[in-house]
C-alpha cells in the first residue's frame, strides 16, 4: 500500500536535481543512437547537440554521476551508456501492466523500446470482456475484474493507463490500492494519487509544439527572403490581445 | 522544396535558447491545467513545480517572450497561454499527415490532445491498399501512391511518420521531396533529412525511465527503513563494470 507512505521530497533524490534526471534518458537516446553505430568515444559538445543540450549543462549533469570524460577524447559511449541505465535503474527489470488495450493500449504494448529500457510488459488489462484473451502483441488480455490479483502476482509497482479520460481516475485509484506506485498516464485527463505515489503525463503534441515553432519561424524567414519588406515577425491568425503591447502582465 | 534550403541556426531562432522552446510545451501544458481549474494567476515558484522546472529558468525563459508578471500577483495564465501558444505557433492552424495506420497512427489520428493545439490531422495516409478509403477517426484512409497529391492539396508542411521501422526513411524523403519541412517520427530508427528539415524523434519510454529512476529511489528508502544494515544504494542487477569504481573514463 503506498497511501501511508512518508512523502518524498521532490525536487531531488540521492543529491541529483530532478531536471537532470529528466534530461537522463535524452542522454540516453542519443548515446545509444551513437552505440548502435559503434562509435566509441563522444565529445561533450557533440553529445549535447544529439541531445539538444546546452553542453555546460550537460557535463555539469554529468559531474553527479560521477562522469568527467577525459580531456581530448571525451566520453567513452558504452560506459556511460551503462551508467545512466544504472542510475536510473534500467538494469534491472522492471514489470509493468497496460490498462486499457484500445489501439494506444495495443500500440504500446508493440513498442520495442520499452523492452530494449528494461521494462517488461507483465500483463494487458481491458474493461471489454469480449477482449478477455483475446492476444495483443503476443500477450492474452485479462479483465479488469483480475486488477488486483495480476498486480499482486506479478509484482508490479508500474502501471501504464491507456484508458479513456472517463475511466482514468477508477483505474488509478485500484492500481494504487494494490501497490503500484509509479502511473505513466496517456488519458488525457489530471490524476490525483496519494503522497508516494509518482504520475507523469504524457502529452503527445509536445514535439509538434516544437516542430510549429520552428516551421513558423522558416516561413518569417522565406517571407524575408523573398521580400525586404516584409517583416520577420511570426504569423499569426490575430486571435487574443494585440501581440505588439507591452507584455507585463496586465493582471 | 526544402533541400536547396540555407541551413537555419540550430541553437537559436529570434533570440529564444533551444532549451527555452523545448521547455514552452511544458508550461503550456501546466498553464492549460489551471485555465481548466479556472486558475486567474499563478506564482513563478508554484508553475515552475507544476511544469516540473527551477523557478529561476523559468522567469528567465519568460524574460525571452517579454513576460515578467507582476510582483505578488504573478502571472496572468490566460494571458501567457496566449502567449506562449503565440510564440510556438499555435494560434495558426497546422494541418499534418499521419503515415502509417496501425494501431499507433490510429491512436494518434484519435488524439484529443492535437486539435486543442491548433494541429488538424488533414490525411492519413497507409501503403496497404487494403486500409484504403477505410475510415479511422472519421477521416477516411488514403494510399501511399497519392502522397505527392494530399501533401500539395492540403498544404502540408508536418508530417507524422508511425509506419514500421523499415519504411521509414523511404517516406520519410517521400514526405520531404513533397515539400515536408517538418518530421515527427515515432518509428524506431534514425531518420536522414536534408538541412533545413527538422525531424523529432518520439521515444514513448522516456518518462517511464523517469517513474524507473524515482521507484528505485522508494525502493531504496524502503530498504533503509526496514533495516539500518541495508545501504541506500540502489538495486542493481550487477550487470556492467563494478558501479563503485572511481567513474573518471576509462577511455
Amino acid at each position: 500500500m503506498a497511501t501511508g507512505r512518508t512523502h518524498r521530497p521532490a525536487t531531488r533524490s540521492r543529491g541529483i536535481p530532478e531536471a537532470t534526471v529528466a534530461r537522463l534518458p535524452l542522454y540516453l537516446r542519443a548515446l545509444t543512437a551513437l552505440s548502435e553505430r559503434s562509435v566509441p568515444t563522444v565529445s561533450s559538445e557533440e553529445l549535447a547537440a544529439a541531445a539538444g543540450v546546452n553542453s555546460a549543462k550537460l557535463r555539469k549533469d554529468f559531474s553527479y554521476l560521477g562522469s568527467y570524460g577525459t580531456r581530448g577524447v571525451g566520453y567513452d559511449v558504452e560506459y556511460l551508456v551503462y551508467q545512466i541505465s544504472r542510475e536510473l535503474g534500467l538494469t534491472q527489470d522492471w514489470p509493468v501492466v497496460i490498462v486499457g488495450i484500445g489501439n494506444l493500449g495495443a500500440a504500446l504494448a508493440n513498442y520495442g523500446g520499452f523492452a530494449s529500457r528494461g521494462f517488461r510488459v507483465a500483463a494487458l488489462i481491458d474493461a471489454d470482456p469480449a477482449m478477455a484473451g483475446k492476444p495483443v502483441a503476443g500477450i492474452p488480455v485479462q479483465h479488469t475484474d483480475d486488477l488486483e490479483k495480476i498486480i499482486d502476482d506479478n509484482g508490479v509497482s508500474i502501471g501504464v493507463i491507456a484508458t479513456p479520460a472517463g475511466a482514468a481516475q477508477q483505474v488509478c485509484d485500484r492500481l494504487v490500492a494494490a501497490g503500484v506506485t509509479s502511473i505513466l498516464n496517456f488519458a488525457p485527463t489530471v490524476l490525483s494519487v496519494p503522497d508516494g505515489v509518482d504520475v507523469r503525463k504524457v502529452d503527445l503534441s509536445i514535439e509538434l509544439q516544437i516542430l510549429a515553432f520552428h516551421e513558423q519561424r522558416k516561413a518569417g524567414e522565406e517571407a524575408a527572403g523573398e521580400s525586404a519588406a516584409v517583416p520577420l515577425a511570426p504569423k499569426d491568425s490575430g486571435k487574443g490581445p494585440d501581440g505588439d503591447v507591452p507584455a507585463v502582465m496586465p493582471a
